[in-house]
């Protein structure tokens, strides 16, 4: 059966995160399932390149399905726009190898953290933002943000209890650009575990704060304790944007 | 009594205009008096700079109100900050000079108009784009945004049916940038009749379309018939940006 490569872009707002869960169709993914069954006529099953969180939101999501259909792919892509609600995007559909998965296939991928860090308020973009007021001490987080980097087991920065595979990554960057009173944390890997870059991302506020020291980065990984890392920061500041096969 | 100033923005999506009418708070204004009495614990009535329409924008509006209070401005804004809802911001507030009004002291404003030209979705920004699939005709529009600036009679392009004042009105410049696929229009001017600058973009699309010709405009200012100016785009897309004092 052909096989598809589907590029999509979402605001996380309102849905409960990429992954279906059970009979919920406030998912990405059953959302994309439901109306390619209908369109297609046929049962279809989207695979994407991971799941994003409930709240989160992507610039670039890749999925992949299988179905055997008339249609050109314009015309799959004309339906998905029609059919689409406005804040889930069709970038572009096209065939893609027989043995191309967006999951299994997925060499790395790139999310940004949005902060906005000042008393103004963003009312234009609230949804893509967390909003923190205090100071950051941005030298020290670039300083942690480095050691961060590399191939490590990065199970203190991961949300689950139990793991069933690998927890070892490789992050291969954490930039913070400051944009005024915007900092954004791009953060490029390999791959993600449950929660990790929203880790990631609260232990160095946490270092910003001056509760964690720059040099304790190393310390945390080593332990693989959770509790050691900083907080879990909310999904809307999160975006995925990249995604690389 | 001290008279105050305060530079507001909003996201106008789930909000019935600026203006307060009758019992419902779901206005900017009425919600604005309703924070502001309870806050400095006194009847509180706000002017702003002028009404704008329901699900229409604002990066920069201007209200002023009296009211007597041992409450420092920095504290006032500090409480519009806490309490106002995530949609509407307190930029700024200070005290105003005692004759300052920000509707009768207006001198001028700039809105946007904002169109999305493209088959490509823009989900992020979607509450604030009217997205528009055909193809425009951009020097035919820029041609007749020229002769629809000056100081016009634009009673053609009011949505208002009995007129009470005078509809003239200078307009100082409409501009049409070309964003790739958005398109923006800025127009400029002294002051707006109601659902005007809508009227005047919904005019230069028609134009765009090759519905009317670029050389009409001087014939639909002069006929003052509402009926030969264009459709009325939707508020979505308009977006207030400076009032000039």
């Amino acid at each position: 059966m052909p096989n598809y490569r589907l590029t999509l872009c979402y605001d996380g707002t309102r849905w409960k995160g990429w992954q279906k869960q059970g009979n919920t169709e406030q998912t990405i993914q059953g959302k994309l399932e439901t109306l390619l069954s209908r369109l297609l006529d046929q049962p279809v099953e989207v695979a994407g390149s991971g799941r994003t969180d409930a709240g989160a939101h992507a610039k670039m999501q890749v999925a992949s399905f299988r179905a055997k259909t008339p249609m050109s792919t314009q015309e799959i892509l004309a339906g998905l726009r029609q059919y689409l609600p406005a804040d889930i995007g069709a970038i572009d559909l096209t065939q893609a190898e027989p043995r191309f998965h967006a999951r299994l296939s997925c060499t790395g991928k790139t999310y940004v953290y949005r902060i906005w860090n000042s008393d103004l308020p963003n009312v234009f973009e609230r949804n893509y933002l967390y909003h923190l007021h205090e100071p950051l001490d941005l030298r020290a987080m670039r300083q942690a943000a480095e050691d961060l980097c590399g191939t490590h087991d990065y199970r203190a920065f991961c949300s689950l209890k139990r793991f069933k595979r690998s927890t070892v990554r490789r992050v291969e960057a954490i930039t913070i650009e400051d944009l005024g009173p915007e900092l954004r944390f791009v953060v490029s890997g390999d791959g993600f575990l449950y929660h990790m870059v929203r880790i990631l991302v609260g232990t160095l506020l946490a270092v910003g704060r001056g509760q964690l020291a720059p040099d304790e980065m190393g310390d945390i990984l080593a332990c693989q304790d959770r509790r050691r890392a900083g907080e879990t920061v909310p999904a809307c500041g999160l975006c995925l944007v990249d995604v690389r096969y």
